[in-house]
């Protein structure tokens, strides 16, 4: 008995009629031997409703402040449940409407275990015993994705976009032999095609590649839910929602490395546009001092993404640079300014409107070169770096943002990644 | 401890506003040594819009005939229940919001058992060790009306208007001292106001004449809530969710007979006009003769409420005479007419325009000449009587549906109801 598992967003079940189509698409799965569970979204829409009604009751734009975290979380995840609930009910109706057995599996029904964090509970375990007979014997298992069920027997939501994640989890506890995540895009691609006209789909990419892309901006799937797949070696495939049920949809399979043969040098350029840098001139070097920095930061809720450090001209003193949200960006550099004789920092620059450009890819590990041809494709079209950080599997450069473009579809020639 | 259960209806949480103006009214009633669960219909126009929604999942409005019965129930209560789920959430919320503890009991949670008849489930039992441990300990508990659990561990859902046998079922499992419905009228009145403005509101009904109002049109609560309520002896309070959170909101009492001292010969005059008659004459005087007629009407899906037969003027022959709705009469005056030979039946007159009016009282058990009253203050109104049926506390007659409001008016002064 193998078994599958599907799960479709808010768009895809955004009403009846979409449902159907959805339905459709599951039966053109269904084959003797194998059993099918499905994962929904709320429709399109309620979930951002009912988190509006949710704030409203406990009081926001009130002249007091709203609740908040214990006194909110877990009649929020109450609250914000109830719009998967109706969409599994919905395809159950529209499986059997055209004749495929199927039924709905509320989470605490199966049950499908969460930690008691409510509104960004973490997957516990999920139960399969009576879930995977249902399914073996052909009824096809609907199930809301984004939730599940406590210790205590509460309902918990995994946060927004954890449908992704409640797939990938059941696809773990059935031993499934693959999770079809269906979206809006038919696949992951070598970089936006809206920049690269010339992006080619990928037929395969890795996990560690794909967080890489996930985490830059090419928002296909859930960061969580990759992570996920990854430490449970579940395969996972994106693959669009809009193909016709039964036609070919080939779509991206996320796999461990060990299953892709030829490795490319580099599987894709990312992008992010919504940087600010802010770089710190004359630090002071002494142990501590990034420690404090970050730590402020931190304390001032600013989501810092690129570090880098280097030495500075003056003996004693180091240069440092991140970047961070453009949004929080004058923030970041007041809350450094405020602390600046404290930590010991001789001058503060912001600079807005910077690009993050990246290069990804698992087969740079074995491969030199890899950074020069970046940096001699940046330079020819006269793109001015004005900082370099690396991982394992990828180089980011930051540029000025008005040059995104040309360098991403310089970049997507240089490697080879454009389509013949 | 006591404990004290209260439900409101869809209107009552109809929007944030309203749930925060509930979660006052509930506020208001709590006092030491007094434990509050609190029953809550879906947001007005949820339910409506979670059954369509159903429907149309199912395939009404397509060119095959939609999903019924056993393919349609369990997960039209899976789409439907969610309505209350998000109710129950958003008051909890509410009430933390002004410092009540406060949180949400689901069906499943209790649990609350039903049959697993779903759409239309009838209740079983009500777990209330955990529930009851909640509430004594000062925490409000918020439980969805209208549905429940099924032994299997699936939703399930009492039908339309189940909500108030959702409350009375907990207040009889939780021996509650008093289950408070608040709904958009301030209690039940000696007959319709916008019919007479000198109608009464009564202090204390028995729960039998309650049916009696109940089934006759005063729809204030539903028919089964009080079967239940009586069955299991709770008082039951109906008031107005319109009143001032702490301000005198009286209401009308719902008790067993003897705790009623002081008992009105006629409690309360109550009217249909959505009725036809059909009158049989002739019908054969044969065992059997009856039950064939009934069972085409019942097969027919007609409900037939009054039935009133006599014997005829010629031997062997019997007359007859039903009402129903005025818009099954045309198709039970053709349901009976195509079974006329082989039932025996003679003429087929069919009336439309008639009304029933009724005159209710535990009292009239015990005393003579209630009939009279009634039959002479309509034949001082010139009100001709076309049908007469009694039970041991109500006499209804049929009439002209024209003069219903004259009718009404005149027994309402004829029992001395009328207000000072």
């Amino acid at each position: 008995m193998s078994r599958l598992v599907m799960k479709f967003g808010g768009t895809s079940v955004g009403d009846v009629e979409r449902i159907a189509r959805v339905a459709r698409l599951v039966a053109a799965e269904r084959k003797p031997g194998r059993g099918l569970a499905v994962v929904v979204s709320a429709m399109a829409g309620e979930t951002d409703r009912l988190v509006a009604l949710a704030r409203a009751a406990a009081g926001e734009g009130g002249n007091k402040a709203p609740l908040a975290g214990d006194d909110f979380n877990d009649e929020y995840d109450v609250v914000v449940a109830s719009g998967e609930q109706a969409t599994t009910g919905l395809l159950a109706l529209a499986l059997r409407r055209i004749g495929v057995p199927a039924r709905s599996w509320q989470n605490w029904q199966i049950p499908f275990r969460t930690d008691a964090a409510h509104s960004k509970a973490r997957v516990l375990d999920v139960e399969t015993e009576a879930l995977a007979a249902s399914i073996d014997a052909g009824c096809v298992a609907i199930i809301p994705g984004f939730q599940g069920v406590t210790a205590e027997g509460r309902i918990s939501t995994l946060g927004r976009g954890g449908s992704d994640t409640s797939a990938v989890a059941v696809a773990a506890a059935l031993g499934a032999e693959r999770c079809d995540i269906y979206t809006d895009v038919d696949g992951v691609y070598t970089t936006d095609p809206r920049i690269v006209p010339k992006a080619r789909r990928l037929d395969k990419i890795c996990y560690e590649e794909m967080l890489e892309m996930a985490s830059l901006g090419a928002k296909v799937l859930q960061t969580r839910s990759v992570e996920l797949a990854f430490a449970r070696r579940v395969p996972v495939r994106v693959l669009s929602s809009f193909a016709e049920p039964g036609a070919a949809n080939p779509g991206t399979l996320l796999c461990p490395e060990d299953q892709i043969v030829e490795k490319q040098i580099v599987s894709g350029i990312a992008y992010s546009r919504d940087e600010a840098k802010i770089s710190l001139l004359g630090v002071a070097d002494r142990p501590g001092a990034a420690a404090e920095i970050f730590t402020k930061l931190a304390d001032a809720n600013i989501n810092v993404d690129m570090i880098v450090q280097t030495e500075a001209r003056q003996a004693g003193r180091q240069n440092m640079l991140f970047t961070c949200p453009d949004r929080d960006a004058q923030r970041a550099s007041e809350t450094i300014a405020e602390a600046r004789e404290q930590i010991g920092v001789e001058e503060i620059h912001l600079r807005r409107d910077v690009a993050k450009v990246s290069v990804i890819g698992i087969g740079m590990r074995s491969q030199a070169g890899v950074a020069r041809t970046m940096f001699a494709a940046l330079a020819q079209k006269g793109v001015n770096i004005e900082a370099i950080a690396t991982s394992e599997i990828k180089i980011s450069v930051l540029i000025d943002a008005a040059y995104t473009e040309l360098a991403v579809r310089a970049l997507h020639s240089a490697y080879g990644l454009d389509v013949a």
